[in-house]
């Protein structure tokens, strides 16, 4: 038996085993083989409904191809992965059986089971169904996820705590923003994502894009032709797929395909900027907020940690990878390249698994994220008020001029571990101005700027409308 | 001395030499290091000229620092890189270096320099500002490329040649189809890169996205203040810097240079994919296509190679990278991510010049490119009227059935090499359909299918405006 | 229900029916949830074994333990997966549920199940060992598809065809020297695979790498301790496990991991370089090789497609995206990161089996590949003895000089369809050669130059023997 | 004038403006395009010595090649880079140039220039040239960086500090573990990439691989031929290039480059690792290390940030990306691909630039590294014991059984903040276990397990032997 020979026994089901980001959410359904299948099963019924609304095919033989696509447990997406190794795609095989379960109960629909269409047709017709109700499912997740971090920002919105840049405590900043701008992030995948996932469009192209076959078999069969008998039948066909109408057959134009894989990215990176920030802040030395139940460890009793910051932290890391394949994908050469369009096929579900996963896990992250403000006034607190060196410089300045404020202020940070009463000492300040002055300038609270201006605007933008089908929806 | 030592010889110009692509291009200079530290002075000119404008700054202050931010040849790039060590970036320097020049004129302005900013205000400002420029370029570009593909597809509306799937003769397309084909994915890369451009914002978020010292500063210095102080100045300098305003500080919200990787991305593989598509018509055996001036060869006399194609091939398989780490660098951790952003700088430009040179290449590649019908005709009766075959089975189909006509067609097909007589003599056939029926049948000029309608509707799609200001515009 | 509530239905089979590359090839079952659950099982058994086997445990516990693991069907990868979200890894349920079944049978034993260990031990341990049983069998697979290539090097040792260069027709090369390109390049995959292969080494290190908790076990339980009870301990689990010990506890030293994903990459493009050349000799209008049984069409009765090189030229687009990834991954922080680690599994997964099925798809490839050395003849022959124009201006230096000689052949190749008479007709030339030298300077089959040699020196580089104990060995 | 026209102004140089992680070191004026011109102007001298060393040329002819080549100013990288646009390389010029200038002296020399050579031979071979010197520069910086790492862990064998995983503390670990482990992954860079270099070929295979025109030329000129001349030639050319002779030549046969990509991310990842975990320890909050000299800020009068890690981690995050593109350009279809080529210029010099960088900063790093031993004794502290929750576990174990000793210290870790007094007041230990004994086994400082065994076993491995020829060797 050699090594490609199709006796070695079938993979197990992929659980998540190695993926929990996903493990068990609603996408993994949604995008299994099964569902592929399903949907390609579905694009060939919608095809020859179309062709029967115009008048090409006798309504019957339709149905009788819909009822026989409908047979369960028929077609076995194993046994279709197999045989689409000797024509490097699925379609062949599914196209065969389908025509064989037809011909049992109408010999003459038989005839007509995938008239004028080419696998790619079904294939790409079928993976842009499965990303429309992936895409649902994550944009769903995505508006719980901006409107619970909504309700965080506005809980926060005048709640202090260390802005960090490079590592280092720079200014105070507030919690409210800092989940304002998790949000923006999020709205912004979503925006993008709604946006691709409404122009994903149906293919019927036939054998080479030019819809040649469709309107041969109507002119074999029927008077009904025509110029323009491809673009009407290609509208009929979107519109029984639910998918857009597309200007052109999009066999060797890819960019549907890309630009899911483009939006994919940016919403897997929202999500991960959430979790990397989470991931700091839970630090054991930082504790500013902490995961709702943390998960625990085989060796170490007391461990409480973030677990879902750091599964989508790890899908994060992956997401940009595939979405490169994707654009990758782009360069596709002559009416149906050999290997850039097999290229996107396992990457799109693995980009609409992963980021599912990512978002579904966000929902269970923020929901039931647990902040400390606490925390965040003793942190702040523990650099001795060099979080508020810049604004002791700013109010400095009329008195002193901006040099020697500087390094007033600079003095003071490094003699002392209380930086008012230091610069109450400064040489240079005494007498300007007073310990109360001071005290009340070394203030992290009062020293936010724009921040509550800003959280105010930033949830002033609307929070999504989820949509309704799916599972999981508020 | 270390080999990190600042004594090591300073790195002479990347001319393109190892990128011929955009050697010479108009995007070169465009985004080089003087360009880069020009758009950061603008930057500092703009901040205060905004400050001025709401009353903060004295005007003459501003005009002062204008003054010395335009002193030529006072802000050396190569000291300004080497400075950057030391802070991990080159404002810190940059800002050092100004203050210090508008002091020589006028000691109370240079107190006024960067005032309340941080480094990453003006760099992302300048990178947007920069990027801007350098879209604007690959716009013009774009634009030309689908202004001639469409004279292409126009003009070879109805010109036959084969249709070619997994490297297989198909049946036939035309050369107008496969160029509206081309047009439609510049068009999608020209829209989503224009909708990307117009977003570009300008930063202004101080320390830690705040503007905190901003207001600090106006607080001590004037009496102008408020709530919305931040943000009046925020979209007072937007305006002066002619960015968009963003709704937060986005220095750890990073869409847009996210956004700009994918529509780049989009954008290399768009014109990849037409790339790719000469590579494959120029080849010897195919001859279907030919650059107007073939490359030469250090070597071979007689070459003449698809040498624009080549280098376009070559940019986009690097483009799709340089966007994945661009959607990586969302997850930017804290205020300001110690890495993330720094991934940025290099990258961005390099799509930016690749993407530009790319487009510049394009242009010389459609404007000059030979189309050869004679070769597309010989290639597609190379096949022996198997370009039809697909046809023939639908025509026969109501005489003999779907099967027969299709077992009669690869009948004929495996015994003859020409189609029409082999189907005449086909036991099946004989007197079922007239010779001239089939050579009719078989004439690759006759199955055009929707060809010509879908060019039609794809010219309709308006050509873009080019930008008026880039250079190269028509 | 929210959508990451496990009450979702669980995914069916990844059947390969979005990659048929890897479709029925013995890597699937190899790599999937439930070999990765066995071999979680047999780390945790080789632990305790090694601790009896120095005496730590007592020899009984181990072999209780052993056989709870062996209990068919207790250990669910789906139930295991879906409670690996809490913890964000698999091994603490699987412990927990190991632990339960040991204490059914005996009490005792259960205390010691896991004892000192961390779950990354147990699963980056058994991750090694599934990489080594799947990459055995691409190493038998690499093997194979050498040594056909190897034969059809030396068969076609001699075999003229026309090299390209930038698509164009250049210089005469032979099929042979191309075989022996591809087997040079399958054999640097198979020994760079081979050597990291070698070098994949158990993990031991427990909760941080210090291996403080066997030690405290052993010290509490046993008088068997001393400084360097943690590597002897470590050195017995490797031999248990049959992978390599390595120097370090390697948590966050990954090394192991991203060479793996190198060497996997490497064997993708040596074999994508392999399909690619396929690919392009057999389009229709080159046709000078072709697959043993093409892929069939849905659509169109005469095509015969290039099946198994389009499978493996679209995976061969992925992989070194999955690299990426990996090569990322080395940026670990502190003992155990959050995300980098998680990263890793799907992403090495997808390799192995990517590159599984990319070597079993080579295998049916190379053995079935038909080779047409009359269609490389009369491909070299169309361009008139162009292929031989470098020569010519060698062999016609010496009578004329170089760049007349070169300006010479020019001429008479644009002039005329054959190049010898044209030569011949030549002012330049005329009385300086005879006719005959010039037809015999123009026969691409004598110029070979070392072509032959090269071969002969390829082919003294020895065929790797496989491994044996793999399925499909031959 | 167009976008493309070669009249726009020539880019200034590439600074390291915004790759501040390599400017001023020494790779970079070792990778720029005048090295990249005299190393092909260098691989065209050898050629020809190569040649006269066999009697295929007179030697005074390639003496007058070699004093032309060194013509100061001649070989203009712009104007080479620009002409490199209509053959798609820059060797066609340069070959031109060179011809020129030595007809200038010995007209009957120039007819030797480059005979029988095609671009790539040059191109190829002096990129391999500068890879050589810019990997050496890259290996004495590894080497320092290893020493000195080995220095940090021998002096920190025992330094406790926090194990941390997921983000919280874990176990106690030390100081000279990390070192150590740090060092072991510089140390796997270093021999990874030592050889790769040591096998980066030399490149002479003429126009398509054959050497076939070395050949002819011979035989039209000299006496001195037969079969194996091309291979003759071809070991002199390496040796006198100084690197390796390829068994085969390998125009498409592209393991060197990208196994120079993947040992290049490997350095990458090794010194990224370096730089995550300084950056996490350099934490206000955490504050165990610090850089010599922080960086400043444009803002804050107070920072001192991990400038020098933060520019290793930007550049960490960019270097995958640039090997999988090198990966990926394995697939190169013909004798010479019309892309994958193309890609691989640009992105090997960035990779070298960027690892160059990044080892230089590491030099200065780790020299100026600052360790704070109080720290790590304070944040260890900090957790009250918990660090050693594991260790109590253990000990406890004999005492109540695992499953109470886990309860224990679970009760007694929620309890109090100091767990030897909680464990002692524990109903279920009082009378068990002495409160000395508690204390002895809560100090973190005891429970280092095996650290400091695999510390000394660590640096029994070597210090690599920096080459002697780079600058900045110590």
């Amino acid at each position: 038996m050699t090594s490609a020979d199709p006796g070695h026994p079938a993979p197990a089901p992929d659980t998540g085993l190695l993926a929990p980001v996903r493990a068990g959410t609603a996408v993994e359904a949604l995008t299994d083989d099964p569902a592929l299948v399903r949907a390609m099963l579905d694009a060939e019924v919608a095809l020859v409904r179309a062709q029967a609304s115009l008048g090409l095919v006798p309504p019957g033989a339709a149905e009788a191809i819909a009822a026989a696509a409908a047979a369960p447990g028929r077609f076995d997406p194993r046994e279709l992965a197999l045989r689409a190794r000797s024509g490097a795609n699925p379609v062949i095989a599914l196209v065969a059986e389908l025509t064989a379960a037809v011909e049992e109960s109408d010999p003459e629909a038989a005839a007509r089971v995938h008239l004028g269409a080419t696998s790619q047709d079904i294939l790409d017709t079928a993976l842009m169904a499965v990303s429309v109700r992936a895409v649902d499912q994550v944009l769903a997740d995505l508006a719980r996820v901006a409107r619970d971090l909504g309700r965080l920002a506005a809980a926060h919105r005048d709640t202090t705590m260390p802005g960090r840049t490079l590592t280092q405590h720079a200014v105070p900043t507030t919690f409210g923003l800092k989940a304002a701008g998790w949000r923006s992030l999020v709205l912004d995948a979503y925006d993008r994502l709604k946006a691709v996932r409404d122009g994903l469009p149906a293919q019927l192209g036939g054998a080479a894009g030019t819809q040649a076959a469709f309107i041969a078999y109507a002119e074999a069969a029927t008077d009904v032709a025509g110029p323009d008998l491809g673009l009407r039948l290609s509208a009929a066909f979107a519109e029984q797929c639910g998918l857009a109408e597309p200007a052109l057959p999009w066999h060797v134009l890819r960019t549907p395909v890309a630009e899911l894989g483009g939006a994919l990215a940016l919403a897997s990176g929202a999500l991960g900027k959430l979790a990397a920030d989470v991931l700091v802040l839970s630090r054991t030395e930082i504790g500013e907020v902490s995961e709702g139940t943390g998960g625990g460890s085989s060796a170490m009793p007391h461990k409480a940690n973030p677990a879902r910051a750091t599964l989508i932290a790890g899908a994060a890391r992956r997401v940009p990878a595939l979405a490169s394949v994707l654009y990758a994908s782009l360069v596709a050469e002559d009416e149906r390249p050999p290997g850039a369009w097999h290229a996107e096929w396992p990457t799109v579900r693995d980009a609409l698994r992963t980021v599912g996963g990512m978002a579904a896990t966000a929902v269970e992250l923020v929901t039931g994220l647990r902040v400390h403000p606490d925390r965040m006034r003793t942190n702040g607190d523990a650099t001795e008020g060099q979080l508020t060196a810049e604004r002791l410089v700013a109010a400095l300045t009329p008195l002193t001029g901006r040099a020697e404020a500087r390094a007033a202020v600079t003095r003071a940070g490094r003699a002392s571990t209380d930086l008012a009463s230091a610069l109450g000492d400064d040489p240079a300040l005494r007498g300007l101005v007073t310990g109360e002055r001071l005290r009340a300038l070394t203030d992290p609270a009062g020293y936010h700027g724009s921040a509550g201006t800003l959280v105010d605007r930033a949830l002033r933008r609307p929070d999504p409308e989820p949509p309704h089908t799916v599972q999981g929806a508020p």
